[in-house]
């Protein structure tokens, strides 16, 4: 397994940031399990994040390098909660260098992120997703995004945690620049959405990428606080909801809007798309995918 | 609504076929439902199959005619099974000429076929894929194949099912051309395959397509004959299996199995992405999506 901190990079200025990046990344992901624990044992449950390492399988076309580790926990509130993270390095294949920004005039590229998807056992708790991430090619930016996806879009409840969850992110987005949540919130509204049936996932969020303002650090922060606003709404959302009671007629459409989920996936969203199709390590790819499903 | 039928093309011997084809395909839908409720009936439910006409969504950039109709049943042994028989029409859009043949020239299309997906309630009965199809361009071919997907691809039960499915459609196949069975058998084995995971999509079967020997009435024949195998293997395999007792790792497994074949028809089959991207019927397209699943 090649370095993946060594890769050389015509350096924009994140290059310095990498360790710093994924340093936060992965103390992000302890805050969050351990959050998800406590939520866990508040409810009397015994369960535990179950981590596995793992390492870049090889590109064909390209020399990868670095890997990840992804954190499962199956729980009495989560039913299926996966958290990934994974510091990669290598070349780009041919065919991926046009639609990346900056890897036209050099394949080698580095990659840090943390991704967060949690389906939940309690129809009436929205599922999540979240993520973020720093990239580096000849250029640097940073990506991400997180959107809640309640089961009835149309309930009261189900309305005030989306709303509470959208002005978590829209005070991270305010903090940086006004401009940040309009555009981020419109930009996922754009992405989770199913022209096939024409419908949206579930209630937003916001959704960035290609994000470089000039000042890396500045970004670096505007990250952050998007991590610190996801870990401040959303198990707000998950304690207040978890003990309401429900029946088997909301137990089944949420394995019903979770098929919706699926075909979100396998369909459309990107970074599922690209790891599958560039020998990404599948466990963690699919780790997103929900634990019970209908149709 | 246009009428399918009266879709002019230029016409290869396969146009004075349209209405006997598609009788066909209505008349072996109709035989392969009355199994399956008998099926049903001879294990005491009294499951049915409930059927649905729908008229083809307009297609962006075609004038589209025709529709079909979807009839679903969810028993006790067929936990859900459905067979769909559609005849459609009008032109195909400039991103799909080029890849159909015949298509180039002239843009109208005309098509008829039954497609049958069946998920089992018993996981030691193998779920089943099933179609036939014929189409017209300024060229006409039929296509079509079925593929049997145990549960444990190496129980002998599974063996010695998948060893009946096959002798079927070889004899099928044989009565034909000798070349067929074999050519046609790794034509499935290549489709049905999963390459993110390395992993075949179940035991096979048959998979055809562009079929034109050249004498369009035997191409007919052949295709009556490949739906006459399907109707006397699979309902035979399902009753010698239907009453085996079974353990809830069975089942669990073959909820896991199941979300294979979800991977494997919104990521790579060529006519689930085609119908959903040509605004299809996304109810009768997604039909063969499994009525429960696990990851």
């Amino acid at each position: 397994m090649q370095d993946a901190s060594a890769t050389p990079l015509a350096a924009p200025p994140h290059a310095a940031l990498r360790p710093r990046v994924q340093a936060w990344f992965e103390a992000l992901r302890d805050r969050i399990c351990a959050e998800f624990e406590a939520i866990e044992a508040e409810s009397g449950a015994s369960a535990r994040f179950v981590s596995t390492a793992w390492d870049r399988a090889c590109d064909p076309g390209g020399s990868p390098g670095g890997g990840g580790v992804m954190s499962l926990m199956r729980g009495q509130v989560f039913e299926k909660v996966g958290v990934n993270v994974s510091t990669v390095a290598g070349e780009l294949s041919e065919s991926f260098r046009a639609n990346i920004p900056g890897a036209a005039e050099d394949p080698r590229f580095w990659a840090s992120g943390i991704s967060l998807v949690a389906h939940m056992a309690n129809p009436r708790v929205p599922a999540v997703h979240f993520n973020t991430r720093m990239l580096l090619t000849t250029r640097g930016w940073f990506g991400g995004g997180g959107d809640l996806t309640p089961m009835r879009l149309d309930a009261p409840e189900a309305v005030a945690d989306a709303a509470d969850f959208h002005a978590a992110l829209r005070g991270a987005c305010d903090r940086h620049d006004p401009g940040y949540y309009p555009r981020f919130k419109a930009w996922c509204d754009r992405y989770f959405y199913l022209p096939h049936r024409g419908e949206p996932r579930g209630a937003g969020g916001i959704f960035f990428d290609n994000l470089d303002s000039g000042d890396a650090l500045r970004d670096f922060a505007f990250v952050r606080d998007v991590g610190e606003a996801f870990l401040a709404a959303y198990p707000a959302i998950v304690r207040r909801r978890c003990r309401e009671p429900w029946t088997e007629a909301e137990r089944t459409h949420q394995l019903l809007r979770r098929g919706r989920y699926v075909e979100f996936n396998l369909l459309y969203d990107r970074g599922t798309l690209f790891g599958l199709r560039t020998g990404g390590n599948v466990e963690a790819i699919l780790m997103s995918m929900p634990p019970e499903v209908r149709w």
